[in-house]
């Protein structure tokens, strides 16, 4: 669909910068059901083991597993997790969090920062959004249960801890956590580049001080970089938001190979994938799509679908028409006129309304509003790739990290397994805990 | 979805012959439409250009252009068309016919076996479905419009001619054309191996009488083979002839990567692509899918509905049970069997019922009875696929094909462009044709 849209606006057949790095695909099944949450595949990709749907850097006793990120600290590498979904969110979290539920993500602040991972600290740069989980309940906006400070926490472990864009220009000494919002970052359709950063700026500055702080060590460093909200944008089955973040990702994976080649003292190996299908995109009906209604588009269906939600003034008619327009459906049915009239109060049921109307316009489908057991595609660019050409299980991702960078998992699952009280504590799910399952599927004999 | 049916039958993670040879994607796109139909694709694969939907071996000036197969031909090279579709439809026709639109299979047939072929016989070995159009139309089944016994004719030119599985286990000098249904071949799930070869079956035949007819030549063979419905089933929304004709499909290329292997004096190369997807086919709803209807499914879609229209028995009702039994669907709704009942006279119109109610119980979805945009996976064994790896758009296809056996496409559409007679009366739609459109969306100007 990116592709498409450039070869329509462009009038030209353009390869996207994703298309020049394929190597290959791979599979992303979770141990107990064919269609994975980002938790499963997140943690096949961190600890090379398949688990449930719904689990954070655990297995599927509950049981915590290694991860690359903590193995590499472990070897005296720098680490890095860069996102534009909260921080706190299932995919970062499965790299340096271990815990029964993705849902818990008071508990990943708290295990993120290190304090309460049993190991301390183990991520050098933290970036992305999500501050809410980071605020005591008593400050306005936060998302905790209790009256822990995890920011301040952090700045004791020496964090440098920043909110904004001027936080983000200034140059800060590693570690340092840099949370641009309470909840995800925007889709990049909606960004603000005077509030928030690109992902690519993120991804950029990331690279750039993980490279000074390993410059004269051995060792380098591993980051794991998320365009998180391409997987919103599918839930959403929302075309704009989709394609925009597709296009930054694609911006940011050029920039990345770009800054590669730059530093041959570092050499350096990106790999590429994503945890899963989400939305059942196809596009195409009756022989055709049509892209023309996505270049009018200029907003994503959550952020009109908020500022109709939040509409109190005189013309809610016009208002509403100028929302449809704004979102690249220039003459709403009255059909979709009145749903989105009954559906204002509730931006989470009008977004469809939003996103529908533009779907259909454009001739794309989305078959589902959670994933899909689909293939995903592997790039790969840098020292190494070739090694990892062909399709692979999500699960192998991690074997290659692992061998590439000669890294230990088990030693570090190992480690862990001894930390008993904490496993009770903080990993397991509290005795009695009602089993939360939404649209995720668990078996119960997994908790 | 055939691989995670093997894992649910198996209980085991496995891979798929296809898995193993993955080497990249294609992209589809037609000269009129961002989704391509059959003709337009197989012709940026057999001459390396783009044109419309519904071209046959043609550019956008409905010109004929030469063909990897006619070229292949040219130099002294062997050459197969082997499908289970119609040997007239889009996808072999492609490879040496050049006519106008699609649905000239009439034409279609003679120029296949040379007869309206301005350089005369060009295929070796022909063999799929679709002896219905090289019938006269006094025969019965005949799907001609005049009198002319395209088997007769091609018998003249010297091809050994058979339509059965006794005619197929016979050797047969080159060149031959077997032509074993009227109308395409069975779906694999359906197929009477006493009746049918396999695709599987068909292809190492043709594949062991091209190396025996170029062992002692410098020049070897080019072999287009296609496991044809696959695309069926897709606008049939069929899941279970799908399926089957995927495995097959993996049957095929896995006994080719074999065959190759074994035959190390003629080196091969074996590149494997599709033309499009079909059906906008997704796998998965609410974070699962249910691959065990499948297993209980033991015909196509197409075969129920067929059986179901044509019964005249006193028990309907319990034979239309017996229908949706043998197609997975155990407990078919009040709804759905009153919904065959009213279709019962039309089986295109009663293959949706069967179809979508297991498509329900499966939790897959088919955004379409069309084709989508989606990419399609690129497949290479043998010498030299290396250098093939990577996103291409179709059109690369050929020159890679080209460039691997030293061949001169611009040669063969030279040599046709001289043939101003031929393409006024055979490859030209006549004056005052009504363009046809179908699902198939054509820039008027083209004709």
């Amino acid at each position: 669909m990116a592709r498409d849209y450039i070869h329509f606006t462009n009038n030209a057949t353009q390869k996207l910068p994703a298309d020049n790095l394929l190597i290959g695909s791979i599979r992303t099944m979770a141990s107990d059901s064919y269609v994975t949450d980002s938790a499963a595949s997140a943690s096949a990709y961190s600890c090379g083991l398949k688990t449930y749907n719904g689990a954070i850097g655990v297995d599927d006793d509950v049981m915590p597993c290694g991860t690359v990120l903590e193995a590499a600290k472990d070897q005296g590498f720098k680490t890095g997790l860069v996102v534009t979904s909260r921080i706190t969110h299932a995919t970062p979290a499965s790299y340096v969090a271990h815990i029964w539920d993705r849902d818990e993500e008071a508990e990943i602040a708290l295990q993120e920062i290190g304090y309460t991972h049993p190991f301390g600290p183990q991520v050098d740069i933290l970036m992305g959004g999500g501050r809410c989980f980071f605020m005591p309940q008593s400050s306005e906006g936060s998302c905790r249960k209790d009256n822990i400070n995890v920011l301040k926490i952090a700045k004791s472990y020496g964090y440098s801890v920043f909110s904004d864009k001027e936080g983000f220009k200034k140059k800060h000494k590693l570690p340092y956590l840099g949370l641009f919002t309470l909840d995800h970052m925007s889709y990049s359709i909606d960004r603000d580049p005077k509030k928030e950063p690109s992902l690519t700026e993120m991804a950029l500055k990331a690279l750039d001080d993980l490279y000074a702080a390993t410059k004269y060590s051995e060792k380098g460093f591993f980051i794991m970089i998320e365009a998180s909200r391409i997987d919103h944008a599918g839930h959403a089955n929302d075309a704009t938001g989709h394609l925009h973040d597709i296009l930054e990702y694609n911006n940011a994976i050029l920039a990345i190979t770009k800054w590669i080649d730059k530093h041959t003292d570092s050499p350096t190996l990106m790999i590429s994938t994503a945890d899963h299908e989400c939305g059942g995109l196809t596009v195409g009906d009756n022989y055709m799509w049509l892209p023309d209604a996505l270049t009018k588009s200029k907003s994503s269906s959550e952020a009109v679908a908020v500022t109709w939600s939040s509409y109190t003034g005189p013309n809610p008619d016009s208002f509403l028409q100028s929302l449809f327009n704004k979102y690249g459906v220039l003459t709403p049915t009255s059909t979709q006129l009145a749903a989105a009239k009954a559906a204002k109060a509730d931006p989470k049921v009008s977004n469809f309304v939003f996103s529908k109307a533009l779907a259909e316009l454009l001739l794309v489908n989305f078959a589902t509003l959670g994933h899909t057991a689909a293939d995903v595609s592997l790039l790969g660019y840098g020292v190494g790739y070739e090694q990892f050409r062909g399709h692979h299980d999500n699960t192998e991702v991690a074997g290659f990290v692992t061998r590439t960078l000669n890294l230990d998992l088990a030693k570090i699952t190992k480690r862990l397994a001894k930390e008993k009280k904490w496993i009770e504590q903080r990993v397991k799910a509290k005795e009695g805990t009602k089993i939360k399952r939404g649209g995720r599927e668990h078996l119960a004999h997994h908790h």
